[in-house]
C-alpha cells in the first residue's frame, strides 16, 4: 500500500481496531469523560436530543465486531456480512437499523493496479457505525471535513453516510481518470509502428473493469432510492445530495462502459496490426528473396558445363556480369521500393 | 475552433462572462435603464406579469456564479454542476427550478474529429440561466431567432429552454451526418483494392460514437419527461415542441447506433480483407518463385561434371537450353495467370 | 426505378402533386362537382354523415403542404415532418387529429438493394391525408382494393389507416423474402470451393438490415397501441385487424434478426475459411518447393568439383541420376498427394 | 418424409383433409349418426352437456377451411392463418374463441436436420379445431392417448389443448437433446487433430438454433398466461398443467441459449486451432527447408572453380564431405524434433 | 465420485432410498416407535403443536415416489418432477405444498470438472420432503447442523428449507472459487512464452460456465420471493436470512459473469498470441534463410565458368572468400539479432 502511507499508520494509532469515537450534538463533538474510544460511554452521551455517535473501525474480527453488536443491539446476519469481506453492494434494513455496504477502489501508481476494499456502514437513530475494510480509502479525512462543517453533521447520521458514500463514489472517478490513462495509452502503443505485447495490457485493464463494475452496478439501485426518497427515516433535505452522489456513479459507470468497449475496438485492431505487420513482412522478406534470387540464378547459368558457351570466353564477360547483376538487383531493389514492399 | 470563428469574438465582446442579460415582456425585449447585464436590475424589471429575464453566461468561474445563485436564489449543488463542466446530461428540480444539463457536440471539419462541450439551464417562474461550456454551440443565434419569434417568446421560460434543446439536437444531426459521411468513406476504403490502415480509422470513429452515446442517451429521459408533459409548471402547449425534439433524439440516437454496428461490420470485413491480401501476396510470390526455381534447378543439372553428358557437347545445346528455360518460365507465367495466382 | 416503371407515371398523371382526392359515403366513391382534385369542394361533401375525404399527395412542398394543413387544420410541426422525408415511425396525436409516419421499402432487383421511403398520413373524424414519399410503395393500388370492398371502406378513416399499414408490412415481407434469398445466395458461396470476397456482400446485406431495422422496429409500438385498443376514437372493431397487422411486423423483424444473425455467423465462416484456404496453399506451395529441392541439391552435389567422385566417371552416371531425381520426384508427389497436402 | 412415413398415409385414409372428427361426452367417444366426419351432425350433438367436438385437418385449402369456419362462426383473420402456414407462434382471442398458432419441430436422422411445421388451434366452448401443417408432429396419437385417459378428456377442450401443447413441447425436447448431439460432436471434431472444415456445421448448426428459438421464444408469453390463469374460461385446475408445460419450454429454450453459446466458443476455438496448425505446418515446412539448405550450401561452397582448393585434391574428401552433410543434416533433424518444429 | 467417498456409503446405509426419517419438536428431535423410516408413523408424530417431520429422500423411482405421494398428499405434477432429474431450478404452490427444485453443484478435483445433480423439497404445513439426484451435495451433514441448533430448527419446516438453500448455494461458492481459479491459470498460460492449446481448457470452462449459470440465474427469482416475504405461509423473521443467501447467489452469479466475460478477453488474447507467435516465426525463418543466402549466392559466382576471373587464381582466394561468408553471415546474425528478428 506504497500510494496511502500515512493512513495505515494513523489508523491503528492507538493499537486498537475502533480508528475514532465521538459524539457529536448539533453537529460538533462532545468531549467524552473516562477512557477514549468507550462505546458504552459515547453512545450513553448520544442519548440527548440532537445527538448521534459515530464510530469508526478498521478490519474488526468477529469478537470485537460482536462486542460492537451488542452494544448497538445489530442483527447478526449483517455483523457477519461486517467481519467477512467480500460482500456485495446493498443496502438493508434491520428494523430500524440502515446496514450498507460499499466496495471501496483506489488505484496505485507503482502497479498500474486497482486494488478494493470494502465499508460497511450501520445507521441507527443515534448512531453510525462504520467497518473499513482493506488499506485504503481512509475515513479519517472525510470525518475531518465533516468535522469542519457544523451545519452539515448536524443533520445527524445520514450525513455521515451521504459523506462515506460520496467520498467512496469520489474515489471511484479518480480511479476512472487513471484507467481512462491507461487505456490512452495502450491506444497510443496499439497504433504505434512500435510491435508490443498491447494483448496483454488490454487483457488487465478488461479485468480491471469487470471489478469496477462488479463494484458500481449493485450501488445504483440503493443510492437511488436514497434520491428518490424511498428510505424510511431519512431527512428528505438529503436527497438532493444523494441524487448528486448517484449521479456521479452513473457518470462514473457509463465512462467505464465506455471505456470497456473501446478496448474491445483496441483488441480488435491490435489483431488487425498484427496481421497487417504480418503482410509487410511478408512483403519485405519476399522482396529479398527475389533480390537475391537474380544472382543465384544467373551465376547457374554460367556455372552450367556446355562446350559452347561464348560469353564465359569473352575479355570482360566477368565483370560485365556482375555489372549486369547489380543492376538487375539495384532494379528489382527500386521496384520493389516504389510498390511500398520494401 | 476554426470552424466557428465568429462565436467566440461575439461571446466575450464586453469583455465579462456574461454574454447577454435581457428582459422580456409578451415575447419582447425590455430596455433595461443602468449598466448593461446588470442582473439584480434585469431580475427588478423581470417581477411585472408576463415577464422574465432570460441571462446567459459563457464558461463563468465560481465567483461569478455564486453572485448569480444568490441573485436568483439557486441551489449550492446545482450551481457547483453548472461552474464544473463534465457532467452527465440530467434533468433535476430543486423546489420551483428546474435544472438541465446539455452535452454540446460540434464537428471540427479540420480534425474530421467531433468535440464536446455543455450547456447548463436554470429555468425558474420568471427567469432563464444559461451556462455554456467550450467554444462551440453557441447560444447568441438562438436567442436572436427567438427574439424575432415574438408570439413564441411570449410563452416564457419554457420557449427558451425548448429552443436551447432544440438546437443542440440539431447540432447532434449535424454530426451524426458527418459521421455517417466518415463511416460511408471507411467502407469505400476498406472495400478497395488500396492498402490502408483503416482500423486506426475505424477505432477513431467508434470512439466519438461512444462520445455520443454519453450524451445522447441519458438526454432522453429528460426529454420523454417533458413530451408526457411530466414537468410540473411547463405549458401543455409547449409538450407537442418538446415531442418534437424527444423525437429528434431518438432518430439521432438511432442512427449512431446503427453507423456503430456498420463500423463493427467494417472492420470485420477489414480483417477478412488483410486475409484475403495475404492470401493474394502469398500466391504471387509463390508463383514467382516457382518461376525462379526452374532455371535454377536447369542450370543446376548441367552444372554437374559427370564424364558423359552428351548435351554438353552439341553445337547449340546452350541456345536450346536457353530457349527451353525461357519457353518453361512463360508457360508457368501463364499458368499462373490462368488460375489467378499471379 | 425500374422496378416499379409506371407507377410515378400514374402519380403525376394531372401534373399535380395531388394523387388523387376523393370523398367516400358508406364506402362508395362521390362524384365531385367542380375542378377535380378541389380540396375544398371535397372537404364541404365529407361533412355529411358517414362521409369522409381521402387525399393523396405525393411529394408536396411546403407551400402545397400549407394550403392542405390549412384546409384541414393540421399542426405546424406535423405539416414540417410530412414535407421533410427521413423521420423515423411514429403515432402522434395532435387534438383530434391521428398523425402516423411509416417507413416503406421496396427490393430493387437491378441492383440487388433495398430502396426506401416514407408515407405520413393525417387522420381526422372525417378525413385522411397521405402524403408519400419516394418512388416506391405507391398507394394507388391500395386504393383500387379498397374501393372494390365497400363494406371494408364503410368504416370511414381508419380502414384506409388499416390498408395503408397493411400495404407497407405486406411490402416489408417481400422485402424480407429477398434477404432471405440473398442471405442463401451468401451462404451458399462462403462454403463453396471458390474463393470469391463474400466479405463485401454480408456488409451490404447488414447495411440493409440496418435500415430494415430502422424502419420496423419503431413501428412496433404504434402498432400494438391500435391492436391493443389504446388510440382513442378507433373502432374496436379494427382491432383484431391492426394486431393482424402488429403480428405480421413482429414476425418480419423477428426474420431479419435472425437473418442477421446468421451473416454474422456467416462472417465468422468465412474469415475461418479463408485461413483454412491460406493453410492449403501453403501446404500445396511448401510441397512444391520440397519437390523442386531435390534435383537442385543433388546437382548440387554433383557439380562439385573434387578430384575422387567416382559416380561422375561412370558410363551411365548421368541418365542414372536424372533418373533417380526424378524417381524422387515422383514419390515425393505422391506422398504429398496421400497426405493430402496436393 | 422418410423419418415418419406411416404418418401421410394415416392422415388421408379417407382421402379427406378431415383426420378425424369426434364428439366426446365426459371423456368418452360418442359414436355418431351419418357420414362419418361429418361436421355439422358432430357439432348438433356436441351441444348436450357436458359434451364437445373435436376435428383434426391436415393441410386444409382455403375452400375447405370456409366451411369449418362458417359451421363454427370462427373469424375470417383466424381462418386466413391457419390455411397460409408461416404464422408466428401466438394466442389470439376472438371474442368467445380462443385462437393458437404452435410451430412444430422435428429432427430428420437421414439429413441430421430440423424441420418445421404448424398447427393451429381453434377453442371454442363445446369444440376443439386443430389445423396441422406439415408432415411431422401428427396428433393421432396425442388424440388415442387422451382418449385412453377419460377422466382428463372430461375437463373439455382445455385438456385437448393442453395435450397438444403438451406434445408439441416434448418434441422441442427431443430436438435439443439431438442438436446437444450435434453440439458435442462438433466439440470433438474441433479439439481433434483431424482437419476438418467444422465451420460449415457450425454454421447450419446455427442456423438450426435459430429455427428454433423463433418457435419457442414467441410461445413463452402465451403458455405464461395459460400458467398465470390470464385465460378467461379456462379451468382454474389446468394451470398447473400448463405451468408444467411452459416450464419445460423455458427449459429447452434455455437450453438451445446456452448451446447457441457454446457454438460460438467452438466457432472461436475452431479459428484459434486453424492458427495454430498453420504455425506448425509453417515450423515444419520451414524445419525441412533448413534441413535442405545444408547439402545445396556446402555443394555451392565444393562447386566453385579456385585454383587453390586443397580439400578437392583429397583422397577421401567426396566421402567425407557427404559425410558431414550427412551428420549436419541428421542433427539439424533431431534439434527441430526437441524444439518441437517437427 | 471421489471427490466425496464416505456419502454415498452414508446415504444408503440401511439399504433404503430413505435416508432419514424424523420428527422434530420444538427444534428437538423426538424419538418415534416402530420401524425405523417408517413415514405413517413419523407423520402421525408430526401432528402436535410445534412438531414437523422431515424426510430425505436419494433417488427414489417412480413406486417409492408415489408412496411418499399417498401419504403427504402431494401433487402428481410435482412428483414426476421429483422423480425423473433434470428440472430447471424453480418454485411452485399447489396448494398448501410448497414445491421447490435446486440444481447442486460441486467441483471434482480429480477432473477438473464441475459435477451436477438435483434437489427437489417439498414444504407442508408440518413436513418436509427432501429428494436429492446425483452423488455430491449430500444433505446429512446439513441435517447434523441444524439438529445442533435447537432454535433455528424450531422455526419449523422453513428453517429446513433454508438451510437447504444455503448450503446448495454455499457450494456454488466453492465451485466459483475453483472456476476463478481455472481462470487464473488460464490467464497465466496464454500470457506464458509457452506455446499450448489455451483454446480448449477455455472452451472447457465456458461449458462450465454455462452450466453454473442454467443452475443459478433460474434461482435467483424464487429466492428474492422469500427475501421479499412473498410466499404464503413463510414466518417473517425467516425473510432476512433469505435475503442473505439471495445476496450470496446473487453475488456468486455476478462473479461468474465476469469470469465468462474475462474468459472471452483471454480467448481474444490467445489468438493476439497465435499471430503473434506466427509474425516472430517468420522472421526467425527469414533471418536464417538470408543467412543461409549468402554462402549459396557467393558460391554460385565463383562456381561459375568464366574464363577471365583473376580471383580464382589468387593463391589465398579461396580461404579468403570463406572468410568473407563467414564475416557477412555474422554480421547479419547481429544485425537480425538488434531488430529482434532472432
Amino acid at each position: 500500500m506504497p500510494s496511502q502511507p500515512p493512513a495505515p499508520a494513523a489508523i491503528r494509532d492507538n493499537g486498537r481496531v475502533i480508528v475514532d469515537c465521538a459524539v457529536y450534538r448539533d453537529g460538533s463533538r462532545v468531549p467524552l469523560a473516562g477512557e477514549p474510544n468507550d462505546m458504552r460511554v459515547a453512545l450513553e452521551a448520544a442519548r440527548e436530543e440532537r445527538a448521534f455517535v459515530w464510530i469508526g473501525l478498521h478490519e474488526p474480527d468477529q469478537k470485537e465486531m460482536d462486542e460492537v453488536a451488542q452494544t448497538f443491539g445489530l442483527h447478526s446476519l449483517a455483523i457477519e456480512d461486517a467481519v467477512g469481506a467480500h460482500q456485495r453492494p446493498k443496502l438493508e434494513r434491520y428494523d430500524e437499523v440502515l446496514f450498507m455496504v460499499l466496495k471501496t477502489m483506489w488505484y496505485v501508481d507503482e502497479q498500474d493496479a486497482v486494488e478494493t476494499g470494502e465499508i460497511a456502514i450501520f445507521v441507527g437513530p443515534n448512531y453510525v457505525v462504520t467497518v473499513r475494510h482493506g488499506a485504503g480509502a481512509s475515513l479519517t479525512l472525510t470525518r475531518r471535513d465533516l468535522e469542519d462543517r457544523v451545519e452539515v453533521l448536524g443533520h445527524g447520521p445520514y450525513a455521515v453516510l451521504h459523506s462515506v458514500c460520496d467520498h467512496v463514489v469520489d474515489e471511484y472517478e479518480t480511479v476512472a481518470e487513471e484507467l481512462q490513462v491507461d487505456v490512452d495509452e495502450v491506444e497510443l502503443s496499439v497504433f504505434s509502428d512500435q510491435r508490443g505485447n498491447d494483448s496483454q495490457r488490454i487483457y488487465t485493464l478488461k479485468r480491471e473493469m469487470a471489478e469496477f463494475r462488479r463494484a458500481v452496478v449493485p450501488l445504483r439501485e440503493p443510492l437511488s432510492k436514497f434520491a428518490n426518497g424511498q428510505v424510511v427515516g431519512m431527512p428528505s433535505e438529503a436527497q438532493a445530495f444523494f441524487r448528486d452522489v448517484a449521479d456521479h456513479a452513473t457518470r462514473v459507470h457509463e465512462q467505464v462502459e465506455s471505456l470497456d468497449g473501446l478496448l474491445s475496438s483496441a483488441h480488435n485492431a491490435h489483431i488487425a496490426s498484427i496481421s497487417m505487420q504480418q503482410n509487410n513482412d511478408i512483403r519485405k522478406i519476399s522482396a529479398w528473396v527475389a533480390i537475391a534470387a537474380v544472382p543465384t540464378a544467373v551465376a547457374g547459368i554460367y556455372g552450367m558445363n556446355f562446350d559452347h558457351m561464348p560469353e564465359l570466353h569473352w575479355q570482360y564477360g566477368y565483370p560485365l556480369l556482375l555489372a549486369v547483376i547489380l543492376a538487375a538487383c539495384v532494379t528489382l531493389f527500386f521496384l520493389f521500393k516504389k510498390s511500398a514492399w520494401l
